[in-house]
């Protein structure tokens, strides 16, 4: 079946056929119009250039800080920006994804530890918990469940979204960009806008949920089987969007070769220093 | 309006005033469903024993699994926690939180290196990619997009969840209690279950969203002046919940007032050093 017609059918079977193309989806759930939404989810590149319609930016934002956030402490913020060149700036500094150009609405999701840092200034009381790895690490988690929520809530409206990792290849100027202050960083960016239907993304396949799912304990017995089969199914996929047939293991195991294979984000750590992130 | 009235009439405009207690929602959306899904969200820390139904763990990991992951890596796995003992004496480790030995499942969400070393071994290539912290952010963000994406199904079928970032106050511990391979940790928790109603969790007040939505740039004007209205809105929340007053300035500020504060996540860069993550 053809990820499109999924799309028009929106069953649950048909969705769950698309995202594993083996097994078959739960019986009768109590809302499953939640699971339809979630995963009808495709990354979108190209996009039609409307703008978004008045409020949804707020309710998206509702979405995000409705996430749960550790201790309540907050530690993210976002940037919107719709300017053509601001997004032209940051399109490049991504590696020169078009669709930052071309989509309406670019957010750039932070890791916000300055915000603490500036009460504790005020307040006059020490923030050396700021400069520890685990810090950071909530920011992380934080950022990601609300731009997670913020998503869900996006693709609900008929908008698509792609996560764009690339603002990692270069993190100092992405922050001198969007005027960052020290101990903030953006961890990922996102587009969204209006998916051109012209030229509509596919769901993708991904690994059968024995392999990723344990019970217990962390087991990898039947994972070289699935992998095997998951290997046919991403190379189908590859073949059915015209894209170069490969095997999902090998190419994932170059993805992560060496420094060489990680965009420039191989010096991600001393960026992080050189943004006011101690990362004890 | 108490939060029970929000969750009960469910509208936008109550789960907003619920939220924010300030502002109003925005006009109409296409599908507002969603928002009041997600805006709906409460950390749930008291639950009825009941398991969960057929095929919603299922249901949460096709949720999880559609989420983005950079790359297709799918570089996180799940493992799921129900026999009790073991949720004990993960109990523990996190700090001796009761609601883990009290929901019938636990979640271990895990930063999952450890496939594509396996798989590097098997096709005799280099995997030296994985020591960089770069790597082990996308496995950080990956599992976060994951796991919330479950937690909005979980919701959407009645069920609640509580996040627990105290799974990473012994993280070597929690790797042997689930048979972690290395280059493989457990980032976060989570407990998931009906809530027992006789103990109804309350949707928590966030910053107002100029504090966290930036445009363009980041900027800090007006940041004091909402700040302080937080402090007396979290204030009032803090009483009706029967929990000691306090300015949330100065509660977060305590919490990362230094190492002491971090309940022993002062050393999670050395335990991920242990447990295989170089993060170069």
């Amino acid at each position: 079946m053809s990820d499109t017609a999924a799309f028009e059918a929106g069953s649950l079977a048909a969705l769950w056929a698309a995202r594993y193309r083996e097994g078959v989806a739960p019986g009768a759930l109590p809302d499953e119009a939640m699971l339809r939404h979630l995963m009808a989810h495709r990354s979108v590149r190209a996009y039609r250039p409307d703008p978004l319609p008045e409020g949804v930016l707020e309710g998206a934002m509702a979405a995000g800080q409705s996430a749960s956030t550790s201790s309540n402490l907050q530690v993210w913020s976002v940037v919107a920006v719709e300017d053509a060149e601001r997004r032209a700036r940051l399109s490049e500094l991504a590696g020169g994804q078009a669709h930052i150009r071309q989509a309406p609405l670019f957010l750039a999701w932070l890791v916000d530890l300055s915000r603490l840092a500036r009460l504790g200034a005020r307040l006059s009381h020490a923030t050396e918990g700021l400069d520890y790895l685990e810090t950071f690490l909530v920011g992380v988690v934080d950022a990601a469940l609300a731009a997670q929520n913020a998503a869900a809530f996006f693709e609900a409206q008929g908008l698509g979204i792609v996560y764009i990792g690339g603002l990692r290849n270069h993190p100092e100027q992405v922050a001198r960009e969007l005027r960052l202050p020290d101990r903030c960083m953006a961890v990922f960016g996102m587009c969204v806008g209006y998916p051109d239907m012209a030229r509509p993304a596919a769901i993708k396949p991904r690994l059968a949920q024995a392999v990723v799912l344990h019970r217990e304990c962390y087991d990898v017995s039947g994972e070289d089987a699935a992998v095997g089969r998951y290997d046919g199914i991403d190379e189908a996929f590859q073949r059915e969007q015209g894209l170069a047939p490969r095997a999902w293991s090998d190419a994932m195991v170059r993805r992560v070769a060496g420094p060489q294979s990680l965009n420039g984000r191989d010096r991600l750590r001393e960026a992080l220093g050189a943004l006011g992130f101690a990362l004890r």
